[in-house]
């Protein structure tokens, strides 16, 4: 059973319910969900890393061993900031800025009790160092009869940008170009850490992008799964066809076009806009590649070779287990 | 390792960091944070469910057996039912409403995809009851090396009452009357569900609440662990005495009063007034109990017997293991 399947039966069973709760402005589906309070519209979003499935599994937590030969302490600082980190770039996908985080573990029976501090401050430094305090926890212990691995869950409430509202996957059209952040492919490393864990979240790439193209910037997503079908989300979302040029995709080091279409866990901002785009952003540093254009046509995803032919990339990418 | 020792770690941790995020009206320690976006108060909560700790464990999720002989769905929607009440009964500790949640599942590795579909239209069935649309979801499956039992998190948005604000757990002061909603003890059947499953988040009867006294209402939390450490953490947080009437204690059917001291997951509201409160919830039907007396003196809970004998009582409860 694949986890996109199981978001498609959320999101499904969300998009079948009546249209009951006039505070639901953008329902579950895009990158994150968008409710309004009062004058406010607020960002939500909830996202899990649990070990052995998103990062390394631990032999003992009594007494390691840890991947990569890390500490224990260092070990858990990564966990924590793989969690933080990944819901937080849903908030950046959607050009937002974080309010604040909730975070709540399930660990193993035999989990030590400083092990527990040292995870929850973890928690707290990553919140603190990305502007998302996290005002909320609760801890539960696996029942001995009924162990399981360390598992996090982070949700986290943000604002969308102030002057260009929420960026959504649904907005590109026809004559648009498309835009990748920084480079891709190859995130996990043989250690079983790497650039999946310790990516830094695009959220002062996004906020830089919608203060400088406004209402150009029409869609945005980031890359969790895959180029190949994420790209296919953006073109199916917004109902338009996607030509990638396989010249231009930024290969992170020792990666190939195989691994950005399909790897996943770059976590870098994929966007359709029009007008000029800066090809750094001044802030960090970060690069922005242009990547191909946006069609009219099916919705998919076609990528041009340097020999000129075409080839449907739409469902390269990683679907979670 | 108790939860409330981990439930500590954060809850320090976050009080110690610097007071740097200006957004963080109340942080982690009360039923639930609150946040400022704009002009708008928001209350921030997240708990968990997880089987064979909250609630009976499966046998196997293909073939069960579920608890009283329950099928899959009716199991899988009492699940769920307490995954959304637990949350939302500390957005009615505050005398909030609620505004949407978000729902994270890791599942065993052999859960059936429809049973995964089941949960997740539970979840949003139960969302909807109490009106709190579940806006974003995510489901893991727990990988084969590392399995682990079905656990939920919830966690949810909502805004305090508007006009009385978010009630806080510090506010009871001598003179106060001291007061229970419904009754208390034996919410755990034999079977292992039971009211701990199936109690109704004491929305409605906390609004009524705010609504009729106003700033009269000065403290109330949800009793989750026992009233005798529930009532000691309110004592504590308002720096006051609480003295129980033994004879007044609103016992459920069965419940002796050490079950209403100890057993914990009642969770009804105790709250701290001054002025005159109804015995019943118009809109409900729910009984309001005055159970005693807050006073000066050293922060505690003592219960004066039918004798007029007393005892401290501020450490009966039931410690999460």
């Amino acid at each position: 059973m694949r986890e996109w399947e199981l978001l498609e039966h959320i999101r499904q069973s969300s998009a079948g319910q009546p249209v009951a709760f006039p505070q639901v402005v953008i329902p579950p589906g895009d990158d994150c969900a968008v409710v309004r309070v009062g004058r406010e519209s607020l960002l939500l979003k909830v996202d899990q890393v649990i070990e052995g499935r998103h990062v390394p599994a631990v032999a003992s937590w009594r007494g390691g061993p840890f991947a990569a030969g890390l500490s224990r302490g260092a070990f858990l600082d990564l966990v924590a900031r793989k969690a933080v980190a990944r819901v937080l770039s849903d908030i950046a996908a959607m050009a937002g800025t974080p309010v604040a985080g909730l975070a709540s573990a399930a660990v193993p029976p035999a989990f030590p009790g400083d092990a527990a501090r040292e995870l929850a401050e973890a928690l707290h430094r990553w919140g603190a160092r990305w502007h998302c305090p996290i005002v909320g926890g609760d801890v539960a212990t696996f029942a001995a009869t009924h162990p399981g691995p360390l598992s996090l869950s982070v949700s986290v409430l943000g604002t969308p940008h102030p002057a260009r509202g929420a960026v959504l996957r649904s907005g590109a059209r026809p004559g648009d170009a498309v835009y990748v952040t920084g480079m891709l492919g190859v995130s996990l490393a043989p250690d079983g850490l790497g650039r999946h864990v310790t990516f830094e979240p695009r959220l002062a790439e996004a906020r830089w992008l919608a203060d400088m193209l406004g209402a150009n910037l029409h869609a945005m997503l980031d890359v969790s799964d895959g180029l190949g079908i994420d790209a296919a989300r953006l073109a199916a979302t917004s109902g338009v066809r996607l030509e990638l040029d396989e010249r231009h995709i930024p290969l992170a080091p020792g990666a190939t076009i195989a691994n950005a279409l399909r790897d996943g866990e770059d976590y870098e901002l994929l966007f359709a806009a029009s007008g000029a785009v800066p090809s750094v952003c001044p802030a960090t540093g970060c690069p922005v590649t242009r990547l191909g254009n946006v069609r009219d046509g099916p919705p998919g995803v076609v990528l041009r070779a340097a020999d000129g032919s075409t080839r449907d990339v739409s469902r390269e990418g990683w679907e979670h287990a």
